[in-house]
């Protein structure tokens, strides 16, 4: 029972947080949303932080997750799709964390590194790829080219519900189609001909589901 | 010597907000800081809400300045390199707006419009010099291409420095430096060979400097 209400405040809390921003929400409205009384959440969590570094677990397995690339084979389009696909929709499932990104950090040393973490095992990852699709040939591009794509990669799935929002976009779905295609489209210069054209081809199915 | 509090109260609030985050300053911080008192300040400024669109105004022409492109003819790889650096001293300047950007922008409307309104400006001024770029032969990009690169130049100018800041690095000017070679890493891709070269061998210069 305790266990449940401990769940219950986790999901209570990133509902709120997703939709109304982390900024806005405080453990009074949460235990006010769960009908509980607030001495009855701090039993379980110290405070919104505590509750936040507890969100923050799932997420980052979340995404480990879906940067995994296949092992022992190099990726093509389609799985880069996929991959790119489950790491939009971790943003989207956490984007409390993303909207408001900088200035929670700056409130917990812990979630500092491992987002420090987690942005380096991503960029490592991604650019193992690049080197391994230009060592097969499939894609053009210098080292400094190389590494600029995979930081931009980040850089686009890191910011890219908040440039939608900035830009106006309220549409959830929307936005994550819009962002995968932003990040192939940033692709498709470096591939070979052949591939990107398919690429285009991919592109054009997609939108036009 | 009303006017000059003004300014003063300005001023400070800007130094204040970009080092410490605005969610963190009050307008009590701001009044200390100046050995005013509160009172004094209310009478220049409603709120802090008040003081920051006041800030806006002038970031607002900053950056516009910053997108205009030379009238005429078409930019070279030179020119393309200063408007970036003056789009990322804009941005380094006024990083108080863009640490928080969506929750800053999402307590005021008039806020939300005019910064909508400036990415659409430099979405469609980026676009206009890829498309003509395109069209002189000096880039090779598809329509899709060009929008998407115009729309990462834009991204990429917005959220650098919080990428820099999650990712660890404090070091302004060098965020600034690297933020200017990620946008040219991501444009090199597209151009003619001697372009290509070009651009490389003015990002090495750069780097040693």
């Amino acid at each position: 029972m305790a266990r449940n209400t401990r769940q219950r405040i986790l999901d209570a809390s990133l509902a709120l947080f997703n939709a109304q921003g982390e900024p806005n929400v405080t453990t009074n409205h949460i235990a006010d949303e769960l009908e509980i009384s607030p001495g009855n959440l701090y039993y379980h969590f110290r405070n919104k932080e505590d509750i936040i570094e507890h969100l923050f677990v799932g997420y980052e397995e979340r995404i480990d997750a879906a940067m995994q690339m296949p092992e022992g084979r190099l990726p093509n389009l389609e799985d880069i799709w996929l991959q790119l696909h489950l790491a939009f929709e971790c943003v989207s499932d956490y984007r409390f964390l993303y909207r408001d990104l900088v200035d929670i950090l700056s409130r917990s040393r812990k979630l500092r590194l491992h987002f420090a973490r987690i942005l380096k095992r991503g960029r490592e990852g991604i650019t193992d790829v690049i080197r391994g699709l230009v060592q097969a040939g499939v894609m053009r591009a210098s080292a400094a080219e190389a590494e600029a794509t995979a930081t931009n990669i980040l850089l686009t799935i890191t910011f890219w519900l908040n440039y939608a929002a900035v830009r106006g976009d309220r549409d959830e779905n929307r936005m994550i189609r819009q962002g995968i295609q932003q990040v192939m489209m940033l692709i498709a210069p470096l591939l070979r001909d052949a591939e990107r054209l398919h690429l285009h081809h991919l592109s054009e199915a997609y939108e036009a589901q």
